[in-house]
């Protein structure tokens, strides 16, 4: 079969690897017919190292079930599934607590030993925790918003309850990606008041005040900051979206919240310490977050996508096959595409 | 009047002051019964720049009120009173949503400008959103117990809260100090099912034990993190208690929490960044707590506090008059003492 592997910084090929098969009793084989490059694919694209045997990429996709094993329950043979970014038996104790991302028994996609989404098929382990059945066909229209829910849409909901996003408050978005634009259907969606978009990017801009964001902030670092005071009598937002992860935005993200506010964090740390301890500490602004339970989100948010309500699709503004995966990673990594679906 | 006032690194001294009087008509003027030495005074004793005009000190105190400013409506002349470790309104928006500490019209005792709880008397401004009258007399055996709701019982309680302790979690509280020994009762009284002591004085330790401590950690380091670890199936800790704040304390506390866990920080912090953002974003630990708003908790802890269910005021092991207080000082910075209560 052909998967995307990726061997170091700029270098992701698209290459005929051994065909996704059966291993465990507990596993699905599925037959991928959606998929997509993430922002958080952009961090090794731009830093990592050479090397031979490369990487198996992809973590977001949607499929047809070809197979299962003879322990499998909730998943059958032509059922339609959405996978979460990590895979978790659905069983252990963080599993049910809807902490999925903290299984016991669970894991990451691809790398060297797992499959990647971006590739022709995958081997699910632990399928009856991982999968969730889709009650459409698989070329439906919505295909590019029930994929959001394995990644992107999800996450964006996990910050704006770290966040403590509620009715009446103030939140703040830190981040025009795919993620900060879904937290910001997310924020809308728990009732915030209003939601402040910090980002620069035009077309972000736009598709961000179409899920609701009733501000835009364009200004970067302290002026930054500054804006958003500006725009919340100096107090600061209520509940910050950190939607990055690298070191500016979480320090934008911890300067904006307001005494007893929250930061939501799930933009990957690109540094192992949380800045401003002392201004936080005496503000009593708390953070939280990680990287999102999609699973345990999949059920809740599935209606509004498939009722309409909310179209997190929309963060998809290309489309390409296979063979146009190493494009689509150049195109987002040069901020051409905000986010990049790939039909098989 | 008398009053205690840090002049620099372990330069304590007892001197005679201008008497406390009214200026605001918001004032109260507070004649104090009891007050006590924080461990947070322990910061500036040890590394205090020297200075001409020195420093007046102490946050926690009780006393009877001796004259009220004309707008004062709450407290009257002969009432007895305790002050949180912070001054506030009560009325702005923060106070109302019982974040008191971060009152916009608020502040702390002590310093250059206002008078401290270290001495006889003690001007108190914003009477009404401050003082909370206490309905027992001056002499009653309960004003140990009493005089910690102005700041070591209520941080204990805020961490805990900030910690998320509740019926079924297991806590754990980094810190034997008298903060940490009232986070043990507030675990406790919040239903922890487990009450783990990262403490190694053996007083301390004893009196942890009696608030409902049921495991002790004396390891240091590294090697405390892999005790709790294994007292915890491998786990860790659901509700952390950071009761210190120096850096191997929230070191300590953010990598004893399990995935999906909370650190509660009370204890204020030395450095300007939270360590181990990675790990604890991996985790979705989160990271909650600041300056505890006391005032907010007074209502709550009172009635436990006067029908005995709590007894928070056997953290006092010591009592001096006024002149005591800079060996009062010394002694708890040499460890001979857990916390010092002075009598008027």
């Amino acid at each position: 079969m052909r998967a995307t592997v990726m061997y170091g910084t700029h270098d992701v090929r698209v290459e005929t690897v051994p065909d996704a098969r059966l291993i465990e009793p507990t596993d699905a084989l599925v037959v991928v017919t959606r998929a997509c490059i993430c922002g958080s694919d952009l961090w090794p694209y731009n830093s990592m190292e050479h090397t031979e045997t490369g990487k198996r990429m992809g973590h977001e996709f949607i499929g047809l079930v070809a197979e299962v094993g003879s322990d499998v329950r909730t998943v059958r043979k032509g059922d339609l599934v959405v996978a979460p970014f990590a895979w978790s038996d659905g069983t252990c104790e963080f599993c049910q607590k809807g902490l999925q991302t903290s299984c016991l028994h669970g894991g990451w996609w691809g790398g060297t030993e797992l499959d990647g989404g971006q590739g022709e098929a995958v081997r699910v382990p632990q399928a009856d925790g991982t999968l969730v059945v889709l009650p459409v066909s698989a070329d439906h229209a919505l295909m590019p918003s029930l994929l959001t829910l394995s990644d992107v849409m999800g996450t964006g909901h996990h910050a704006a309850l770290a966040a403590r996003v509620e009715s009446g408050k103030i939140a703040a978005v830190v981040g025009d990606g795919a993620v900060g634009l879904c937290g910001v259907i997310a924020a809308r969606r728990l009732g915030a008041d209003r939601i402040i978009m910090l980002g620069r990017h035009a077309d972000r801009i736009a598709l961000a005040r179409d899920f609701g964001a009733t501000e835009v902030v364009s200004e970067r670092g302290d002026e930054a900051i500054e804006r958003v005071r500006e725009l919340t009598s100096g107090l600061g937002a209520h509940s910050v979206l950190e939607c990055v992860g690298h070191a500016e935005a979480m320090r934008t993200a911890v300067s904006i919240a307001r005494p007893g506010g929250a930061v939501g964090r799930v933009g990957l740390p690109q540094e192992n310490a949380i800045p401003h301890a002392q201004e936080t500490f005496f503000a009593n602004v708390s953070i939280a977050g990680g990287p999102a339970p999609v699973r345990a989100y999949m059920e809740e948010l599935l209606p509004d996508v498939l009722e309409g309500r909310i179209e997190p699709g929309r963060v998809f503004d290309r489309v390409t096959n296979i063979d146009g995966v190493p494009d689509g990673y150049r195109a987002m990594n040069e901020r051409q595409s905000i986010k990049v679906m790939i039909a098989f």
